[in-house]
């Protein structure tokens, strides 16, 4: 699909080699931002240096926008402190503002001292807005219009800043007041004819976000209507920025992996290059807590080590127990998860899945209890120790069941992420819940038992 | 944001009420998809026979390619078979193929057999790409030229097509081979002159996918390339149609959910309008696999009565210590599938990964090993059982921790989606090692606990 990079990184090689800037242009023409930091990545020290001073400003601000802040790091120590004031103020805002927080405060504020104080104020105000908001991400490459232009002042307009607009397909229409008024797209642009009035032709009906919406709010608004950008306002409707679908991609992604990091809790911000000191330490803060939980189970069977020592095989299905009711949990906690993902949910709605749920635990409970009461009486040979499995389970599997509907339904009545109430603590807790009421049923019908 | 719905409900009833058709058409002008949908979907099935025969044919088809499988079947139910065929020529060629696979093949057969055999042929290719493939999500709804056109041929073209053409930026350039030599943006051609000739203008440099190019992997090429639009090709790179970024988002989101669903073993498709039945059904699927896991601990159990018998409290440790190792084989499964998410692993890197969470389980294994060694020596006050259990879970742990990476990368390495191996199956399969672990130790230490 791609060109052969590996052709394109040995003619640029050799183009470096030369130091034949002309060839080495011609070679990186066109080429996507993407596939253009690849191939630095590729090249040594020596020749990325060299590369460094071949590329235009504007090549730079692409791979400076791609690249991690290591490598961002080393490319600004890399280029003399006049290209990096140049570079900044060619960048796209919220690539800027990236790169700004992974260089650190003292980089960044040394960065922006040389550029004017417009441009380096408008950045500051910025980076005010929250992490995860619509302000972070939102740029101001976009182009506005007054309501009262022509279609040709438009267009010239348009043609003027042809470099901001590369990607977007909406100009803004604003009032006198800056509000934010109406889009007009370009091909609206290209059937118009030149002397109409833009207020004439422009869509009025437009949806808008407000700078402090949260990113995944955002993701889904332009998921829901098959945006590529949306622009940001302020309270009184004034166009602040745009946020693009490329943006919203990548929240997307980062969302889901954060998902998972969740329901593993496998800790923060591990990847397959984390040193293994620091990997521990992130991953034992879960364990080390597990640890102690799992203290507080042990206690519990040691409160029925009576009960225990006299039917041993209770022990034989002690696991089994603990752990279908810990899954029934986490199916639940899944669906609930999920589903507020996609719609606010009132409390008539919570009534209806509270139910529901009950439902479902009573189902699977009915069906494992009786099989278990089967297996049990089979493999041990007493029809007593399998009742006394067979309610067990019955009772857990809807009591955690439910667990896991309710916990994260009060965590999002409470604005915390449910996610939070990730696999592993929803299986703790049915763990406890589960080995309370096996043994307690276990020790109620231990007469008999015996 | 959006302006209120519920205001135009009002008066969109009312207009229907009142039988004003042209009334009606101006409370709903230039609303956007999803907003016009909602409205339908608010008003009484009454209503909405009105409210169907008054919009326009081209809205109607936006309204079903947002429905979900079952209002498409009802509203197909309440339109004229006429107006059927020819709302079907209306729709995105990817929402068409959506909803004929929801409505059965009954039912598409029917809608198709009116249409021109041209088209219905044409829908019928484009089934039979399989599903989740780049074929399978792919529009025609581009606008090709022949590199041969000059601009103003180009702009006439455009104009000619500017109902297809409202969300793309790109026109898509041929040679007399159908063959995609290049691409020109809206942009380019509003600041080119007219009788400038498309090949001296456009683009040469074109990232494209194969027709079945899993849809995963388009998704990966678009977030990276930040584009909106890419064309798909066919073997001698013919352009075949366009995927669009509104639905790689879809795509996207999806697999995030898929994720989801395999780490809790939750069983596909279960959402708040579950019935209970159904939902217990694609639950009780993992749940009575588990169950019969659990019997294989349960026996490993067993075949440990006599140790048991003689120290109880080796069943207090035991949920702590099968607990860890789940937990901690769930925290690399976790790092594993995310880091293979985004690139591609060689044998190099494996086997970096393996020594680094070799490391890592040695790591949490001395830390917990030695904090359970001193928890059970105060509590049970034996330093040999103490050392038993802080033993096996420096073992079981290092052990788990490998496992949790061995086997989504082995999964990878066959070809099948690591997730799969989620968070229940990795956990039991610990689950039966660390009992293995456990009781072998205690059994080896025994003559020393009594």
């Amino acid at each position: 699909m791609v060109q052969n990079l590996h052709q394109i990184v040995h003619s640029v090689t050799y183009t470096l080699e030369q130091k034949d800037e002309h060839a080495f242009q011609e070679n990186i023409k066109d080429l996507q931002k993407y596939d253009l930091t690849r191939i630095f990545l590729e090249l040594s020290s020596g020749e990325q240096k060299l590369f460094l001073e071949f590329i235009s400003i504007h090549q730079l601000a692409d791979i400076l926008s791609e690249l991690d802040g290591d490598n961002q790091r080393k490319v600004i120590d890399m280029i003399s402190p006049h290209t990096g004031t140049l570079v900044i103020t060619q960048m796209n805002n919220d690539d800027l503002i990236e790169m700004l927080s992974n260089l650190g405060e003292k980089k960044a504020t040394e960065l922006l001292s040389d550029t004017d104080e417009e441009f380096s104020q408008d950045i500051e105000t910025l980076m005010e807005y929250p992490p995860e908001t619509a302000g972070r991400i939102m740029n101001n490459q976009m182009v506005w219009i007054n309501k009262s232009y022509s279609v040709r002042e438009a267009v010239d307009k348009l043609k003027h800043f042809a470099e901001l607009a590369e990607y977007l397909n909406y100009l803004y229409v604003i009032d006198n007041d800056k509000k934010l008024v109406g889009v007009v797209s370009y091909r609206d642009l290209l059937l118009a004819d030149l002397p109409q009035k833009i207020e004439d032709i422009m869509k009025t009906r437009i949806v808008t976000v407000d700078a402090m919406m949260d990113q995944e709010e955002v993701a889904r608004i332009i998921q829901r209507y098959n945006f590529v950008t949306i622009p940001v306002v302020d309270e009184e409707e004034r166009l602040l920025g745009i946020v693009t679908v490329d943006d919203i991609l990548d929240v997307v992604y980062q969302e889901a992996e954060e998902d998972i990091e969740k329901f593993s809790a496998s800790g923060k911000a591990i990847d397959f290059n984390t040193k293994p000191f620091t990997a521990a330490k992130r991953r034992l803060t879960w364990l080390v807590l597990l640890l102690f939980i799992g203290i507080v189970s042990g206690s519990i069977i040691a409160s029925f080590e009576e009960t225990l020592e006299q039917v041993v095989a209770l022990a034989f299905f002690m696991p089994m127990v603990a752990g279908m009711t810990g899954n029934t949990g986490t199916q639940s906690l899944a669906v609930v998860i999920r589903g507020l993902t996609k719609e606010r949910v009132n409390t008539k709605q919570v009534l209806k899945l509270l139910y529901r749920e009950l439902r479902v635990g009573i189902i699977i409970g009915l069906t494992c209890g009786a099989l278990i009461f089967v297996i049990a009486y089979l493999w041990q040979g007493s029809a007593i120790l399998g009742l006394v499995i067979g309610t067990s389970l019955l009772c857990t599997l809807i009591i955690g069941t439910l667990a896991g509907t309710i916990i994260p339904l009060v965590l999002n009545r409470l604005n915390v992420d449910p996610a939070v109430a990730s696999g592993p603590l929803i299986t703790t807790i049915n763990d406890i819940l589960s080995l309370l009421i096996y043994f307690g049923i276990a020790t109620a019908f231990l007469s008999h038992l015996m």
